[in-house]
């Protein structure tokens, strides 16, 4: 297994997955406006994608595509964070899985600008611009809805203690991360800038952070996502799985 | 297009769908002894679907079997009544589309006994006794719920209103019905008794029948099923899609 695939997928496979997840809200967003930023982040996510397992199939050297690794692998293949396979439940649940996700992903880009590897460099240096747009976001969303009426607040705290032991497997470290030391950062490394803009909003939001650090691990290792992914690949792979040999 | 394979499709492809959407409770029915209850129904209707379908692809005689009939069509080739494909949502929406099913299923299996078609009749003997079960138990519950609490009431009244829509394509005749006339009874003719029985049943469960007999069409000709239906093929499917050479 090459250190290098394998991270280039675990950056690909989290924007798919998270994208997928955004589009199903298009056309059933709770406001016209919500709707098409959410579209428009699914978009962003799925372009982020496409630079992500690009890389991914160029370093492999096998002739598959973007398209292969997306659409024709199974669950026991994807190498996506467990948080962005999570359902999007209600708005509530959509919001915060966004910015803990966000807010990770931005630290990570951030870092990730000044990589050795050029190409890595040069998809964060354009991805970091849309991220801190998708953090602006969700920050001022998780705000709002947290500190808003009574029930927006509860389904916010519901659903952040619901996504939380998701959170710690964005900051674990093992040893696909360690061969690529030097190249990018460590895992554990971006976590005090994420708990520093966590910490700040969620007390602007009047919300609890969880207590328990538990967290679920399985997902950027392949080794055990939940349940909710399959379902998600059978709806996402349906045409290029019942239509192999299709063309645009 | 042969007429008694399209009418075949359309009973078989109805037990299939309920089938299917009946298993996804497996596991989360509010009461245990209710999800094996739901799971042996949708037993029952599997069976039916391989006896309905293994005739359908006897008929055909071009050499496929029941399982491609279920799992390598697409939506536009299954022949489905609209109503068995709408979503399990709650346990009120699951409970009002199954007996309005039953009610229907009933009295076209007792009518189906006496078909001229002997493989006809058979299936039809073997099933109707599944399905009397199935009808007692569904008018049961929806009057335990439809007369309980307040709450449970409310969604009966609620499902019943969404899904009465529905009931109308089951007494459609078209083309296809009629060619097979004095073979299977006219879908027109199993109204009256279908009628007699959802009014007594809602009558006892304080349930209001909707008055508009406004009703969707499109299932059992294939012209126009719901959104419902794609998303469901792709996860009952998606086995033998992703996996085309498998066997056990």
């Amino acid at each position: 297994m090459d250190p290098l695939f394998e991270w280039l997928c675990r950056m690909g496979d989290s924007t798919l997955v998270l994208g997928q997840r955004l589009s199903e809200w298009c056309g059933h967003a709770p406001a016209l406006e919500e709707d098409i930023a959410l579209a428009n982040t699914a978009l962003d996510l799925i372009g982020q994608t496409q630079m992500w397992l690009g890389l991914a199939c160029e370093t492999e050297g096998q002739g598959r595509d973007a398209d292969a690794l997306a659409y024709r692998r199974d669950v026991w293949d994807f190498r996506n964070l467990l948080l962005v396979e999570q359902p999007n439940h209600d708005y509530a649940h959509t919001i915060v899985r966004q910015f803990l996700f966000d807010a990770w992903h931005f630290e990570a880009l951030t870092a990730l600008q000044s990589s050795s590897h050029s190409d890595i460099s040069a998809i964060a240096q354009k991805s970091v611009k849309e991220v801190t747009y998708h953090l602006d976001r969700s920050s001022d969303i998780v705000i709002a809805l947290g500190d808003g009426t009574e029930e927006s607040h509860c389904r916010m705290q519901d659903a952040l203690t619901h996504l939380w032991p998701y959170v710690g497997e964005m900051f674990t470290t093992d040893a696909v991360d360690e061969a690529l030391n030097g190249v990018v950062p460590l895992p554990a490394s971006l976590r005090p800038a994420f708990d520093a803009r966590v910490t700040a909003v969620l007390s602007e939001a009047t919300l609890q952070r969880p207590e328990s650090d538990f967290s679920h691990q399985g997902g950027k290792t392949g080794k055990r996502h939940s349940e909710h992914l399959g379902h998600m690949l059978a709806t996402m792979q349906f045409l290029p799985r019942a239509y192999p040999d299709a063309t645009w």
